[in-house]
């Protein structure tokens, strides 16, 4: 069964404690991967369409989307390497037109549990890291040493670049001509190193981007979702969890259960509890 | 700020806690009404379409859906009455083709506290209630006596019918013909009137809705929605909670940021923490 | 160069010629194979919704569909046999997330030229065949000798099954439980060796399908696109054909260019010139 | 009933007419308005992922797409004036979630009948007209006097500007900021004083748009649409007619019969019937 992680069992005061929402916002023109079908919704019966005899209506909305598109989890399903999904599961042997039987996202069981966060813009004194911006392992440690906090294996770790506040600019955000800060390999071997079940970060691919190569190479995805089995959450907005200024908290991840999928939106939660109960010594 | 609801300030013991999985399964062919757009994903690239240099490749896939398709919530947008949204808001005035201007899901802050199991079904001594059943204002009383929980301002109530157990049977789980368990006009006085923030159930539409009816009215609907403004959770799949036997416990339901629109699937979770501190007196 | 096929050379007129639409209406809810996506059509931007300065107002609609709904064509690429289509391609090495590079409905040049209309319906002197009739060779013949017509190579026929008739019983219609008329392996063949370039009929698929065996085997698609080359249009409205009592005219059929599609809806038309000049001694 | 248009009742010879293609080839990423929803073809099936006991196997697709993308015809409910359509329907009643129910793309009769062709690039002796150049009134009556032929009312009139050789530059094509060549509105009301039934013409919205103006006014559209109740068909492709020479020809224009949509992509071909026969003197 799926349980709870982390915490060391110390109980938490959870009344009151503040919610923030990890997720962007999904609307029509919203920064996006091109490689993926563009996000519309748009309503279909509108309130007067139809009344009924007692003068009650209701609306309605078709939706479009991507797998990947917004805030979303990864399956370990979406990439392969020279035809494998991890652990050896032959691509070609899964894949078909009910989607994959294998690593689609529905087996990503909902991850309810501590989550630490990075901030390695932080640690450089900059609200957003530069485009193209390669984070190293020494970023990594100088901000868990900041933090004061562990990694834990099975736990989640999240990466503060603040690139969710290119949101609202989609020609820099998606980083197509500029490239994108994120993890290079180096970064990312210490991340599948601590064992952790979910990665995650602000821009459209965890990666580092350098500018003018678009997603031509993605070697985190590949030691992440092929060699380690761990789960990557990408475009979250992390802006006001970096205020808050927490270096840990309780992730609630729960992407919708779209079997077969190579990935899923989802709408992540951090909760923040007392601090002196929640953060381990 | 979003805050966590419930719980008394009493401290509750996460690390371990078993998390339920409340939602069914979204693929193509599953029960859903007729009145939205029918779930569709399928994969676009898969492994082997494009392999880069490097021997890596991606997979995607398309999804087509309707905002009340699989577990979903409601936003207060969905049901107006003589042309009115909850808090008088024309709804003339606020639908567009970007869809609600106001009460559309990305208004409702996502919910992170206690939540009441009523289980109607259990209360009658059956695995499902009978199809067309009108759950009423005793129903419920014998169920939150029996549970020897109240329900409280602000939180959430889901009511157990059994009705998840048809789901693999899409003609009887739709009840276009055969009809629906579900509140009644009474029985949905009796919830608003507790003043929850959340309805949820395991049928299509949160309503009674007797054979051959179909959707033909929806009170339960215009009482909680437009008048109450409490959101409703739909084709939940309460079963493992049910076997749980726990009354009371820590519910999450972040539905998808889809700006304007009149509802959203959803990945609700109910977390257990250990009881004896986690339900007050 | 695509060039308009038949009538020996002589001259027609065509001026106040009668044209008859050969297609059924797309709209939701119409009948259509469930293996393929459902059609939904509606509405984005309504009236009102914008209005430019000057007092102008567009609408626009977002369409869904699968490539076989409503009246359609199948493209080559619709149907392999042990994994080959027509011409010994292979399936596997021409089909990926573009579509096919080989045999998509885009390489059918539209046809424009002389068809012959073969109304077995009436030859057996009912409106509407049998649900689950098989078309034989001698009804083709019959019906054929009948009209006095001849089909020539590189033309196309169209088979009148009456089936049109059932368009608004979607039950019926698609035939997933009484069958559907249409010609057997028998009648395929002789279609085939006839070396037209179209045959078209009113059912979905242009096969006998005997009740209760849906679409388990598709003999003459396996004939007429893999081994003869031969398109196939599928769910034509043949009934204003049939009443015209025409057994030859000029059809246009011009599927719309969707490069790699494995075929395309279509709205084919009848034009009928003057009988004397435009029918072949 | 429909019948054909033009050519004064004479005899034309159709036999081995060539047949020339209108129609851009429709696939992801071609040139469209942002203003529509974006064009999306996918496979669902691909052979191999169910292969019938017989060794048959078929693909089929999903496609996504707008009323107005790829080479379209508007329907005369796609634009209002002062809220009104044409005939002076308020389209307030008249649109809904199953679309117009006036003046949707079904109700134009499918056109087959003589076309004329106005080569405005060729008159400015230039294969492609500049960006946001606008067509005059002395340029069409040029054109059509370098023809030698009549627009007839009721027939059919189509512009060259020679735009389709930008198609392979969806930047260049959509003019969003270099603009399109068009009719403006005095060439506009020529085209309506000359009581046409369908207009159309290379760039995406029939109109000259000046640089850096996007769609931000459409008299054009409301002069035929809503005044004279004239369709357009837009996004077509006539650098083949161009070469052809040809100043008319025979037109088939058949858009899916969508019903209630404000327009629908289309196939349009031209056939050049023998000269002599088929121009009026």
């Amino acid at each position: 069964m799926n349980r709870v992680h982390g915490y060391l069992g110390r109980p938490v005061s959870l009344t009151g404690s503040p919610v923030i929402d990890l997720a962007q916002p999904m609307r029509r023109g919203m920064p996006q991967s091109p490689n993926h079908p563009p996000f519309r919704m748009l309503l279909e019966r509108r309130h007067g369409d139809h009344v009924r005899d007692d003068g009650g209506s209701a609306a309605n909305e078709l939706i479009v989307t991507g797998g990947h598109v917004g805030t979303h989890v990864d399956a370990l399903a979406h990439v392969s390497q020279a035809g494998m999904l991890h652990g050896d599961v032959p691509a070609a042997s899964v894949q078909n037109h009910e989607g994959f039987s294998r690593h689609g996202i529905e087996e990503f069981p909902p991850y309810v549990g501590r989550a630490v966060f990075l901030d390695v813009a932080s640690v450089h004194g900059v609200p957003v890291l530069p485009a193209g911006y390669e984070i190293t392992v020494a970023d990594l440690q100088r901000a868990q040493d900041t933090a004061g906090v562990d990694i834990e294996a099975g736990g989640a770790v999240l990466l503060g670049t603040g690139w969710s506040r290119h949101w609202d600019d989609a020609r820099v955000f998606t980083g197509q001509e500029g490239g994108a800060p994120g993890p290079g390999p180096a970064a990312g071997a210490w991340i599948a190193d601590h064992g952790v079940r979910v990665a995650g970060g602000e821009t459209i691919a965890f990666e580092h981007i350098a500018p003018g190569r678009g997603h031509a190479e993605l070697p985190v995805h590949r030691m992440l979702l092929v060699e380690a089995g761990i789960h990557i959450v990408e475009t979250m907005r992390l802006t006001e969890l970096a205020s808050a200024r927490r270096a840990d908290f309780l992730l609630v991840l729960a992407p919708l259960p779209l079997v077969g999928a190579t990935g899923s939106p989802v709408r992540p939660l951090a909760v923040l509890p007392d601090h002196d109960t929640a953060v381990p010594a």
